[in-house]
């Protein structure tokens, strides 16, 4: 096993090292000593190493091969945990420090990466279940129930917490999701239900995206108009065309690409799309999405366009979790039509779907693609923040002193 | 989370499946009720949810990136805890069930399998830890000395188990590595370390490879006279060539070759390189494994070589495993030249050596491949097992029913 | 790149390895001299490597992703080659020399493991395409029309050889899938779905597993008897319980059951959801596929039924490799709701479906699994081929002449 | 094969994308009609496919598993043209667009990462190969002679084109690396060691990092102080503890790190280790790179510090590369001790080695890690670039638009 990193020694005892969230407690003193903590301790291995209890043993025979069910899904709850980790602390650097937006951009894509890093290892853990034949798991398979993957606490809050919206999700027999938890499991779920979502957080920012003023660069207006001379003069160009069919089928793409603008610049059919499910993001956060990918290279959108591109990662991830699931289930009890009750697999494979997609929007901004040259110039001035100037100048000297609370 | 493996019900309450084990004591009654166990009881969720304390936060501040550090670890000592539990009923079915060895190989197999997958996992388990920075690191390092992952039990269990052997073990800061462990470890240790190894069983097992037998197809005998009439052969007709650069080039690498198996041949100069640790296998072994890399399409070997694969891939992956953590430590700590104290890195680094190759002995039969024409004819019913007369003899009728065909 | 392994030099050239399909023209010398091929002559580097041609670069502008799309693609498209490759060979394996189906197993599951792990790495490799962003796809994305990856003519092959069901495919625009294939590529396809599938060939060869013969050990006729007295016996406890509401799940849950082992043993109604295609295997095969599972810990059935996941395994990785192309493009294209034509993401997610399973048939096994004390007793003997003595004999010596001929 | 990103079809045809690297030469026309190109011809598949010609068919029997040696080793090179391809794309925006520095930064780390990417796939690549044992190698070993991997130009171009030092290498039977290549190929492989390598373009890139001059922010004279001043306190507090091992242990430790910085800080010695290849950044290069790691959350850091994340990826992931290719080779001929010629295992073992790490002084800056209240306070303004005076001006006040906010 590891630890390396363990093995060094760091000398500075007397200030310790600021924590990355910079609370001014931090003078506390490192009490390790050459009787300090070991390894199994600090680990709590007593506890962790302890927790694999055979129900086939319990009740009738040990059967081999429980103890790789168990420490399957308990490695699962471990980075479940860690993903929530993560997921609240960018959460709450979104709520409590949005005048650092940008100071903290790199934490926040970091941390959104490492959610996609261990989301990507539970796809492959799913190999080591697979070792696991559907004969070795109908041996003790009786020995579970009730017991479900469905009653997994911290899955349901991660999908909450990022924004798997409520009404979107497929319902369990029939019966809403919250109502398979009970007792404080229930009530930590409505509360987490009642906080700030990833999705409503990244709206919120995306909003926030500098040049959007209508009174400074006033992006969609100059998008706007630009796109309509753009396709005005496409439709000129297509119609001095010979007539043909090659005529006729770019004229009738034109035609589309047309409609697709149409409603980009609509706020009302956003609205309407937007209380059918259908969308996610408000309008002016999706204004902000799209400037951001539009100007990506800019150095004040580099950092927010990998954000943009790693929550897409998740939401992949997720589904492609989701799908390997399904492979493993199919495998393990079949499809098992007919057999009543919740069809397992059945039921989640229509979990597998757009509609547990929460940042499909991002995905389909590509719809909204126009050539460079119909991108309206930008001038980097036009990327501060809104604000006018009083505010700013308190943003400088808030800002100097953080900088020198160091 | 997961666990639609669970979703299913099974019927059958009456007679239970019967154990993997075939035990008689399976008639166990399955009590699980709809009030059964749910899905967090059943994996102790307080426990494993419950044992990540952060020592910054005790010592100091919270330092956000230590919940993975611990995380990670936990999840490796899971994974290893996986890893003994296949590893002990693998050695468990060598030791107690050689009577039944052909029927027991398919387990023994998917066992084995199982290791090497969970070890592909672990290897891509650092790709998490890795989104943790050496500067991050540094923020709580100083809160977990003494702690070092040289204590994982589990780790120098494994090693033992599987075969590492005492004396060919890099010192760990010029002391023995069980000193590091105290009380109860110590002594799971070192009783661990008087159990027989899987190198040991394999070793045993190869020994009563079927057609290795003096008085039956005596395969050695026969391997030894046909390569030397090969060899001799060879060297007659090189003699014939005219003289050239090319004929020197071969005649200098059949001697080379003859020198190799005038070796292998000596069972003295056997002895000579495992006294001195530089082979692992006895003699016997070797041939056995010999033999069923030049048989192994017969229905027979088939699976006994996907063992020996198997074995060499364990060697592999842990070697691998030391690698990508040596890689992950100098990322997180660097060289330390001249820091003192044990250098984490140059320890490690040492550590991936072949000298923690178990089953080198297997990789290194290459150097004994000989034309297939070399290879004796086997007749398929030489392939009986050496077991008491009477029941060779039941053997070989029944076998005989099964291997003529057609 | 590596190579290590060209770096070896081997020696005996008079007789050169034997092949491994056992042709007797191996005669042949090795012509290999200093002055031999070399590494770039060998790989054909010269073709490989100037094969990138930028359509971007030839009609517009460089674009610098566009590479990595072609080498993307040339990548797949060799892994496909060489699973063609493997595929062949298996199917070959079967067609020819059903005579040695024993001996060969090893080889037959080696290679069809082979290609399990070439669909791991492919699946593998979308990560590198989706570093590309959908950005930097629209900026060549109209260089490529008419290309479309709907014309890789390999992986048509491929899903044609493995077996999947023209009738049960996704139309294309409506239309029949090779209608978008011309000349040679059309006639290669056509003629290929005139060969025996993999599903076909594994169907004989199920259709073959000794123990099955009426005359014989009739595994079939005792499984039927024993399900059915376990049923009545399962039945008439559950009688005896007390009324509740258990007692009626369990008999509900018992007559499901027994509807389902009904069905099973009733031939005609197999033929009929073969010929609905909600089943693909032959009856007899079926009963071969569920004695191997029965009594996979058989030494000969250990490979087999290794054979049975292995054949599993391809189809769930073909449509985790399908699942995971349909997220690419959605990251790349969006959903392009509208847009009209073939809609690619539509389409795509239409063809990860069960459908496209070949070995749909195995997965659905698990729902005939019984406790182990209702499976026949099985005395060794009983796993002869089927064969009269005359042709038993044959065997023998036909056996001994291959012995013999190396 | 997949292809959806091909079927869509982009509309503007007036005004192609602009080119990622905005050259006026964009003007050209989208040729692409319904007779355009299709699949095959775009990836040029008659060449990629029809280049796998099996030695082992041309000299004696056709072996089946060279069809995978072949077909293994091309995709390694054509993954290596790719990597190549980025290579020098990166090198270009380093030599040419320096004034735009920032805006490339994102381009820059994209396609580092995207290497990054290919490197694991090329690494997961070896367990396809892996499937074949040393006993198929066998068969067909000899009729590569002579070809090695050694020769394979490409990935000697990598090594050049990132760093590796040409008398860092380790000798190829006490060789120089490039004699091994002949006419066109020896001449490219000279003339990539006189362009410059990655390692010269992003060393420059680091000493051009804001806030080293000596006349502005000053970093390195500041921290000098800090830290002397900080190592002075430090004594000063440990010298009036009680006498005690733990005493002499901190004051031990505190000695080491007075020398480790008292060693960074002088110049001289800096110049020494470099002109012995123990270091390989130019002192201001290594300030710069250090300066970055300190303040990597500011804006004007983020993405640098990315960048230097990137590269130690790269050097991993070729050292893993290296060692994942000589455990296959061990797998494939053993060690091969005393066949004589150049022992394929263990040269290769030799170059697992941190000499041949490019980027192994940004590993060793944690060497130089110190707590947070050590380093240099720093006003956001400091961070402008280092260019003519006009144009730093505008940039500053630009700058200070995008800055200050809110």
């Amino acid at each position: 096993m590891s630890g390396c990193p363990f093995l060094g020694r760091k000398l500075f005892t007397s200030k310790p090292s600021q924590a990355e969230e910079e609370d001014e407690s931090q003078k506390g003193i490192n009490k390790a000593t050459k009787g300090g903590i070991v390894y199994g301790e600090y680990l709590q291995l007593d506890k962790v190493l302890n927790a694999q209890v055979l129900q086939s043993q319990q009740k009738g025979d040990k059967i081999h091969d429980e103890h790789l069910f168990i420490v399957t899904h308990q490695a699962y709850e471990l980075w479940f945990k860690q993903i929530l980790w993560e997921l609240d602390s960018v959460r709450d650097l979104f709520i409590k420090k949005h005048v650092r937006d940008e100071r903290n951009m790199l934490k926040v894509v970091s941390r959104i990466h490492r959610i996609t890093m261990i989301f990507k290892l539970l796809v492959e853990q799913f190999a080591v279940l697979e070792t696991m034949t559907a004969l070795d798991f109908f041996d003790f398979r009786e020995y579970l129930s009730p017991a479900s993957g469905f009653q997994s606490l911290q899955f349901r809050l991660l999908e909450a917490k990022i924004g798997v919206a409520d009404h979107l999700r497929v319902p369990y027999n029939r019966r809403h999701y919250r109502d398979n938890f009970h007792g404080q499991e229930s009530e930590t779920l409505l509360s987490s239900e009642q906080e700030p979502t990833l999705l409503q957080l990244v709206e919120k920012w995306l909003e926030r995206t500098p040049g959007l003023e209508n009174d400074g660069f006033n992006f969609w207006g100059k998008l706007q108009a630009n796109i309509e001379e753009g396709l005005k003069m496409e439709k000129h160009k297509l119609e001095k065309m010979e007539d043909s069919e090659v005529k006729e089928d770019l004229l009738a793409e034109l035609n589309k690409q047309t409609e697709i603008f149409t409603a980009l610049f609509d706020p009302k059919r956003h609205e309407h799309l937007l209380s059918k499910g259908e969308l996610r993001l408000s309008y002016k956060a999706l204004q902000g999405a799209l400037m951001i990918n539009f100007y990506r290279e800019e150095p004040r959108f580099q950092v927010p366009f990998q954000l943009l591109t790693a929550l897409m990662e998740i939401d992949t991830l997720m589904t492609k979790w989701r799908y390997n699931h399904v492979c493993m289930v199919h495998r393990m009890i079949g499809s098992k039509a007919g057999t009543g009750g919740s069809s397992g697999y059945h039921y989640l494979r229509s979990t597998v779907s757009d509609r547990y997609k929460v940042f499909v929007d991002l995905f389909n901004l590509t719809k909204f693609l126009v050539p460079r040259s119909w991108v309206p110039k930008l001038n980097p001035t036009h990327l501060a923040f809104q604000t006018d100037e009083l505010c700013k100048n308190r943003y400088v000297s808030e800002r100097r002193g953080i900088e020198e609370k160091q």
